[in-house]
């Protein structure tokens, strides 16, 4: 069914049907605005990204479904950051006349099926019609106690960094996906699926931002947007220190190594400069490392070491096979020629 | 200068120039989200709205700090229509590589004098390039005690309707801005910049919803986006009510008065079915009059009493020249075929 076959009002009404309401929600659709609680005492942690047609993805190449998790994720991700607890999500959608009606059911379906996953009221936005292909903007709205928010700036000489999970892999992903899985190898089908999925579908940590926040564990936090290269360097000019990463400590999936492998490229590349992982990278001061071993094992992720802060003044370097290098950012900008 | 040229660091870096802080801005522009104080025991308040090049603007037609100033106004109108105070406001941008660096610059500018001038602080956002023209996304957080906030659903049989302002203003903009200044008689200019000037940048009700919502004095709100014809359905629907509006009431501009006239167009046209006045619509229950009239002096705004609440089954209607109609919903309805 073409959108315009059935006008604002009820396609209003069909997002009604997929989102929801808690008991924090006063007011969500059907008013000028969506009126929220909040705990008393708490911040409120807003974070938002749009999403525009050909820039961040191709209407051919992904499903509702992705496009809707992807884009809560990924938002979801920076809250985790934060060490923040995610709470309401508003989202406009610019819609082109080339979509159907059972997209856009599919996209609200699966927004309200994640929400309810992740503890997030989708409580309202804005649609619109679109002569420019389709967009998506998220907004996520959350929350913390002041003293507990996690930023970029708290890293100091002397921190050890750590990453959750395994790095690269949503890269690989990425590379399976334009390359065709079905070109790739029989004996590969396996490990393209788990990197296809990591790609797709990646797990924000919200948990575990969280409990890194409320234990007073994590010094400072980002997360994994652009690759370990692009995003020390953020969290590094935010807390105007340098940074060391060990390659050799830099965690991948065996998945991602057989892949890498197979296309004889260096894995590390993929975590380096590959970007989308949303695993989250935090430092640990030195007096808080005993307490940090002691609860790490509660998070029941794989965390892993990947390097230690320097003084601003020995920049960010790579050491690599006894060597060390400048470690360049090469994560994508956008605008910027290349 | 090109987009292309600076780069998306260098970009935020202009916008971070224009953009403001206060004392409830913990985190702004730089960290994974923006972390922000709200003043407990308030509910937090939420609209968005999105832009989207040849729907809502045609980038030919409007300066940046036309855009800036009415993509703000129009959520602060939400905001107002609740009897909310505005605090934050968080806006994405999609950028074609046709839109100049200087265009990006006086829109940020903009957006922050306007900013600074209703009380909201712009806290963050998101940028990206486009392939698919000029993309605005705002959204607009502010806060109210929850038994303070006016909702659409609260009108009763028996409530007087009242409306902000002059109406019809915006749409006779509209048509002297499609038909061209220039091409009008000499003698109607001075009407032709007050109404353009009422489209281009339309004064949020701010004051006014603040002080009915803490006087207790209004029992439903909404703002006038899509014409009195429109909206009083949608206040009806959400208050489960009916309603009579009367002709001879509706305040007009003398200067649309002329205009309309020199177009052999009746004024009332304009009003009712025009749309973008933002002004505000709101009830006030019989037992509210008397201190209504004793208050209503303090908001040194117009205010014109345009009809009665009357119960659900009576239906919405127009009273004009001693007869009743049925008032027809007639504002712009995206998505629909006309």
């Amino acid at each position: 069914m073409k959108i315009q076959e059935i006008g604002e009002f009820q396609l209003i009404e069909r997002m009604n049907r997929s989102l929801q309401k808690n008991e924090g929600v006063v007011l969500g659709i059907g008013d000028d605005c969506a009126a929220l609680k909040l705990s008393s005492g708490c911040l409120l942690i807003a974070t938002t990204d749009i999403l525009i047609e050909k820039i961040h993805f191709h209407l051919e190449q992904v499903t509702p479904e992705q496009m809707a998790f992807k884009s809560l994720a990924v938002n979801l991700s920076d809250i985790a950051s934060m060490g923040a607890r995610p709470l309401y999500a508003l989202v406009s959608l610019g819609i082109p006349s080339s979509v159907s009606v059972e997209f856009v059911d599919d996209f609200y379906r699966e927004l309200g099926e994640s929400g309810k996953k992740y503890n997030v009221a989708v409580v309202g936005g804005d649609t619109s019609s679109s002569k420019s292909g389709l967009i998506v903007n998220i907004v996520l709205l959350g929350e913390q106690k002041e003293e507990l928010i996690v930023r970029r700036s708290g890293a100091k000489a002397g921190d050890s960094i750590f990453v959750t999970g395994t790095l690269g892999d949503s890269a690989a992903g990425l590379k399976v996906f334009r390359t065709g899985k079905d070109t790739m190898a029989p004996a590969l089908q396996k490990e393209a699926d788990f990197v296809l999925a990591r790609h797709s579908f990646p797990e924000p940590r919200l948990g575990e931002g969280k409990f890194l926040a409320e234990n007073r564990l994590a010094s400072s936090m980002i997360d994994l947007s652009d690759g370990v290269a692009s995003d020390i360097r953020r969290l590094c000019e935010q807390s105007r220190v340098g940074a060391r990463i060990f390659a050799d400590s830099i965690p991948f999936s065996s998945e991602m190594k057989v892949l890498a492998e197979s296309w004889k490229k260096d894995p590390l590349d993929f975590a380096l400069y590959g970007g989308e992982d949303y695993e989250l990278m935090f430092t640990v001061a030195k007096k808080d490392l005993k307490k940090f071993g002691e609860l790490r094992e509660k998070l029941h992720i794989p965390l892993s070491c990947i390097g230690e802060i320097v003084k601003e003044a020995e920049g960010i370097s790579l050491v690599k096979d006894n060597s060390v290098s400048e470690l360049g950012k090469t994560g994508y900008e956008h605008f910027r020629n290349k």
